[in-house]
């Protein structure tokens, strides 16, 4: 998608050890046009799959699966990574890597909220070794639901995300995807 | 806003202690329609303010704060309570008590995304004792920006909030007003 690839080109900060920083328009201060219309963008890639539910984690991925969920007309829910007081005892917990915190992290969901049956598409901001991904399919399992697509807006190819979800058999796509960052420049997938 | 109040009414769950639990279409799973609507309302009821950023405090305003700013046309910048790798050194910092986690958390903003002289909007899920949103209030004033309004999802009359916000001089709207629950029974202002 061409707008945010030239959004990530502009504004995007290489900051070593594979982060790229785009705190100023998806994860700190959000763009909110241009996430409406990635989720535009997602919305019409994965329209034929009769999802039921978009299912993402705090923090970050809660603008992008919030805008997808609106253009398909479909709730959201956002795996929490700390358990609320309104939360129930009885949880989908599992835990993942968080690459820009350098620890685990739990991923949780209330039982309320994902059933037996449904069919989940994930929406993330970033696909890197696809951890958090794969964390939020174990959770959908757990409810009996079936993960029907995967979306992040910035895909990270070198880190192999893309390979560790392929023995799901479903779509997955990105909407920016780099293949290098190499030397502090950044090279899309194609140009 | 009628459809908010019927929607608190009907799958609003009061938990004791104050608490009221709308984790079916606010805080857990968030109902993207809904969203939207009350992002659309905000922005009317906030138009003429000249606001040139909406501010609101991670996890569960980011919701209603992206609408408020896709519908008013303005960034959005998410107070983090735990400083990531991506956020430079020196920021802006300061405690605020959770209701829902029952101690302090950290109210954390880059200086990269809110600078002297912007005019903030506030949105945030809550109103109640309006801990979070002085929180955001004295990081907007750190930074020398101006806030302009603040807006609540849902408002608890009988925990003071309004009186706190007063002395800012500045619009507070809330799009469900709810004056009491005591014997379990939501009453909302006007009603």
């Amino acid at each position: 998608m061409k707008e945010l690839e030239e959004r990530i080109q502009n504004d995007g900060q290489i900051l070593g050890n594979g982060i790229l920083k785009v705190d100023s328009f998806v994860n700190h201060q959000v763009d909110a046009s241009l996430m409406d219309h990635c989720g535009k963008e997602f919305a019409e890639r994965f329209a034929k799959l009769g999802a039921t539910k978009v299912l993402t984690a705090e923090i970050s991925g809660i603008a992008p699966a919030l805008t997808t969920a609106l253009h398909l007309g479909l709730p959201v829910v956002y795996a929490r990574k700390t358990k609320p007081i309104t939360m129930p005892d009885q949880v989908y917990l599992t835990l993942a890597p968080s690459h820009t915190k350098g620890r685990m992290v739990e991923l949780i969901i209330s039982p309320e909220y994902l059933a037996h049956g449904e069919k989940v598409l994930i929406i993330d901001d970033f696909l890197a070794t696809g951890a958090t991904i794969l964390g939020l399919v174990r959770l959908a399992e757990a409810a009996g639901a079936k993960i029907v697509g995967v979306g992040a807006l910035i895909e990270k190819t070198f880190e192999g995300g893309r390979a560790a979800l392929k023995a799901l058999g479903i779509p997955v796509e990105s909407l920016a995807s780099i293949t290098s960052m190499e030397g502090g420049k950044i090279i899309f997938n194609g140009h």
